[in-house]
């Protein structure tokens, strides 16, 4: 870690008081980790967002209907959506990956945004069977880490997970119950706006797939598998290989979270890479970003998915890997250090 | 308030659920209402940091030296400071605004950045006497309307308030207690990084003025002269002068925020005008931030000043206006909106 201890005295030697950029220096010093060097550079961003369908949708656990997370899809494709807005503002390039929506796009479309890795056309509906085969898993994780050899090789310095996918909150929380083992109560929120009654269905949903899934020793694949989406164990594709390349990912909200979780209980070294793009105001999510560890760099109570929070969180990102490249020192600037 | 009425209505067209941009859709909807526009641009952002010493410094309430307002002013001429990095990162002008430091800066600097508005060699030491006359007082204000005038004439869209003062915790945490009723306690903190002796210097220094300017019906400018400094005055007058423009300000943090208040209490439209770019990590600010009703929109623990936290809030603002110009309604992309 000789790295680290060199990344924390050359930021302690800025024109600043000790410490106060705050959460920016320790993104400063983990880019200063993951790159190996002194001067960490973020030359290309880019957005990855997952998309694929839920059988468990059909369980009335959402405020929006089924064919939203295609009709998005292409929304997304034509520039309209909330992230594309976002990445255009950023200087973000976006990727989206089809991983199991229950929709054709055709071949009329930009190629170089859009991945055909359509593993099904949705999950299967998780209260009565698995929502994946274990082959189907593997694809799904395998479009994950697919889009990280293609990042490197393209030379992107940052990426950002992001997702659609009606349903997937439902999902989200039960892989949160089953890895946390916290109940369903305490991991189920309103998603996309859930009334009361829909709410309460959601919470029913999630207890009775944790008990009927539920196996002695199972790990993380099988429950990732049994209650997982495409998108979110495409999302853990993408953590375990940038662990391997070492490449730093902003995570995204509450889903992108739950594939963080996964991924980090997979393998430890995916916590290293991780970046922690927001707090959303989906109500588990604060608590399972304290009970992580992880700090989050945005507050702003949104809770839209997409990337759309990571996206917003790059550029502080970015801003500390400048701060601790481009800042005097105390000694370049000729000021004076603090009374001892 | 039709305009407000018509931007809300339009953003919860977007496709995306009802609320879920949090923050940035109320930021979207005051822009609207400052512009008188649905379609809110940020066209030129600008950064203005004004300079000041303190003649309370020579009570031993900061860590730093002195002479440390004038290196800094050096150091942002140079482009070396934080905020130097920050602006540039942001794409953000940068203004300068000498109001008061004890030290000659000469001829030789880049008058494009660079405002010699200075009122005195620092204010004086407000524990033996007002800090500024009221002839002082008038010439901080003009000088900061002068900024606000400057920027409307450049066609600048937002503009961010910041400061350097080695003193001016002290300065602010005053202001504070003088115009909230708040103990020394509950608004001295720890500032630049004062150790537990210089804390409680602080807190007597500020209890003493309180005491020694108490007058009855003294009005927020009588406080303003006492205990304040040239450069939170200045910042007075950009807010007042903003509000009178219906040009949006991003204010910094504890010391900006200081102005903030003091600029409402003179004249409540400056609330309209007004984002906040962050909780700082000095003791009183989140709770003067929440007295005030300001929601932050950034949560870093950063205590830096300079006014680094409004710029890196000023993408989010930015983020905000594009948002409502860009982003596709349900209509628009064919999306299904949510169930009844």
């Amino acid at each position: 870690m000789e790295i680290q201890k060199l990344a924390q005295e050359k930021i302690n030697q800025k024109t600043k008081p000790l410490g106060s950029l705050g959460l920016l220096e320790e993104v400063a010093v983990q880019l200063c980790v993951l790159q190996n060097t002194l001067t960490p550079t973020i030359a290309k961003k880019r957005m990855l967002i997952f998309a694929a369908s839920h059988g468990i949708a059909d369980e009335g656990v959402s405020a929006y209907p089924k064919e939203v997370t295609g009709q998005m899809v292409l929304n997304f494709l034509r520039g309209g959506a909330a992230i594309n807005v976002l990445t255009r503002h950023g200087g973000i390039e976006l990727c989206v990956i089809d991983v199991g929506v229950d929709m054709d796009f055709g071949d009329n479309i930009d190629s170089h945004l859009f991945f055909n890795r359509k593993v099904r056309y949705g999950t299967r509906n998780f209260l009565k069977e698995p929502a994946m085969t274990f082959p189907e898993f593997s694809k799904a994780i395998e479009a994950g880490r697919e889009q990280v050899r293609l990042a490197k090789f393209a030379k992107v310095s940052l990426l950002g997970i992001g997702e659609m996918g009606i349903g997937n909150t439902t999902s989200a929380s039960a892989v949160f119950s089953a890895l946390l083992g916290w109940s369903a109560e305490e991991t189920v929120g309103r998603g996309t706006g859930a009334n009361d009654l829909t709410l309460k269905r959601k919470v029913q949903v999630v207890e009775q797939a944790i008990a009927k899934h539920k196996i002695e020793n199972a790990d993380v694949a099988h429950w990732l598998s049994c209650v997982g989406g495409f998108e979110i164990v495409a999302m853990v594709g993408v953590l375990l290989e940038a662990a391997e390349q070492r490449i730093p990912v902003v995570i995204d909200g509450f889903i992108a979270t739950a594939a963080a979780l996964a991924a980090i209980k997979m393998n430890e070294n995916v916590r290293d890479i991780c970046f922690w793009g927001h707090c959303s105001n989906e109500k588990a999510h604060k608590r399972i970003l304290n009970d992580i560890g992880a700090k989050p760099l945005l507050n702003l109570n949104m809770r839209l998915g997409e990337g759309t929070g990571a996206a917003l969180a790059m550029h502080l990102v970015e801003a500390a890997a400048k701060i601790m490249c481009d800042m005097a020192s105390f000694e370049d600037a000729k000021v004076s250090k603090s009374k001892p």
